[in-house]
């Protein structure tokens, strides 16, 4: 069978080759770089595959519909919003994704920003790199004494606040729907971690970071009101997806001085970032690379290959995202 | 009285003005940025004054000799090795520092640099910068996997060590000479942190970071013969003094690969770093800033000119780091 691979963000695809041709399966390779939703199409088109496995490259409803005998979209990742998943479901498809991998590396990548930008190290090691050793300059703050809000609980946010509370003793604001209906605002859910509203992380964040899906709800949830309602000039980080963030509004922010800064792995547009951001030296930007690791991409790369290669022998994924009709 | 302030890395000198002011006293604030021994000199020798408090300019034992009545030399930090302590002490003068100031912050930085070097923060946000959104470039490194040696373990170096065992629960090695007298090798002396000699240090780090004062002793500590030993290509860190390492011999452990990089917060030669190591992609570097944020510098100025107006209202200090022949 054939199992056309639409993206893959690492330099080749030796793993997911050696699972398939193992399996006595077919592994068809796209581009390396995210392309269109039409490239996807044809592509899928062209090869009719059995199971298409994505990064980050749109899988739109069109290109679900079109192989006959299509079994499983699987995600290289967590995030299922560039995957239509209602439409896998309707013709009888697996969807999967690896929901636990890489969480060390985005919560390790969240601190590297934090840090990057609290203790001036990409502004620093450019002036030294130019000439200028001034220590006079130096306008730092002490992590400890930071509140960070978190945004999101689930497994990276949860890790994120504990590297913090735990390694830093820094206060810690979590905030996800779950923990408000399951407990009371201002409890200790673990120790230094404590549930709050959006509000009172607006109003007492040095830090503000975003763990969460990007969904219709969530999009744009960083938009001119939520960044006006911001009091003490945080810096924003998102590692999750660049769709959570209203970039205009983040740069009206910025000027504004609403905003200490923004660390940004993900943003809406990647990969061509807007140069109204990429521009600005109050924002760090890295490629959408904080799950990545050596390890994290072999456990990645290896879980979601073999997870295909269960539904192709007919058994049951093990990180099935829906349940086709048929499976019911 | 008249105290000489001989440098000062910070914007101003209200802090220290305001205290000696109000204390009757007379403060004479020198350049901001380090001068020359002979400068220095010249200085003392024009304000002939009671006491001297310096952040890194050198106060020689000339300097120390020549005022009729000097009662203190004040060190704004901790290190001692730019003043000339014997030589007060010989005329009767206090020596004084600030031991426990800034210790959340440097180990912060460590943990920064560390970070931005594994995650590739600074290498990242230029490349993006100059249009260049490529993840699949990325070689990251997951923080838990790695082995941290910490080569010190005063505040700074236990510090660092809790916050990378308890937040990041990375297997942390390290080694101080009181460590070895009192402990065994392999003992855990806290949750992660386990008693190491030099040469297991060498062989088994990913990261080998320096908190130790800068001695005869440990003058060029970190030399060819010590980089030739490191087997896991580590990242090199220094936060404490450019003298504990050979830079000739970091240069050339760099090149033939040995290290994987090395982040300089301090360098022998600043504030005019060598350009082989500035011209180094695989060096970040920081102008000798890990101490700063905000609250240390005050706490630092504070204590430091409260304790030489201890002095000079003739109360003993409250951090000696001599006995002055009178006040034994």
């Amino acid at each position: 069978m054939k199992v056309l691979l639409t993206d893959f963000p690492w330099p080749d695809t030796t793993i997911e080759h050696s699972i398939c041709a193992t399996a006595g399966h077919e592994l068809i390779a796209g581009p390396s770089a995210v392309s269109s939703a039409a490239n996807i199409e044809a592509l899928v088109a062209e090869h009719q595959p059995h199971a298409i496995m994505c990064c980050w490259a749109p899988v739109t409803a069109t290109a679900i519909e079109v192989p006959p005998d299509l079994r499983v979209v699987a995600r290289l990742g967590v995030g299922l919003d560039n995957i239509a998943v209602d439409a896998a479901t309707a013709r009888g498809a697996w969807v999967t994704n690896v929901p636990d991998y890489g969480v060390e590396e985005v919560s390790d990548h969240v601190i590297a920003l934090l840090l990057a930008h609290w203790r001036g190290i990409v502004h620093f090691d450019a002036e030294v790199k130019a000439g200028r050793w001034e220590p006079a300059t130096a306008r730092l703050t002490r992590t400890r004494d930071m509140t960070i809000g978190i945004i999101g609980y689930g497994r990276i946010g949860s890790l994120t606040a504990r590297k913090l509370a735990t390694g830093f003793r820094t206060r810690v604001l979590v905030n996800s729907p779950s923990l408000l209906r399951e407990q009371r605002v201002g409890d200790e859910v673990a120790p230094g971690q404590f549930v709050a509203t959006i509000e009172q992380i607006q109003t007492q964040a040095d830090v503000i970071t975003l763990h969460l899906p990007l969904t219709s709800d969530s999009k744009h949830m960083v938009d001119d009101a939520f960044l006006r309602s911001c009091r003490r000039k945080p810096l924003l980080i998102n590692v999750s997806r660049g769709g959570l963030v209203d970039n205009d509004a983040l740069v009206r922010a910025l000027e504004a001085g609403v905003l200490s800064g923004a660390a940004l792995d993900v943003v809406e547009g990647e990969p061509v970032p807007p140069l109204a951001l990429t521009s600005r030296s109050d924002v760090i930007f890295t490629p959408h690379i904080a799950f990545s690791s050596a390890a994290s991409l072999i456990e990645l790369r290896t879980r979601c290959t073999e997870d295909v290669m269960r539904i192709l022998r007919g058994e049951r994924p093990l990180h099935p995202c829906n349940l086709p009709a048929e499976h019911e």
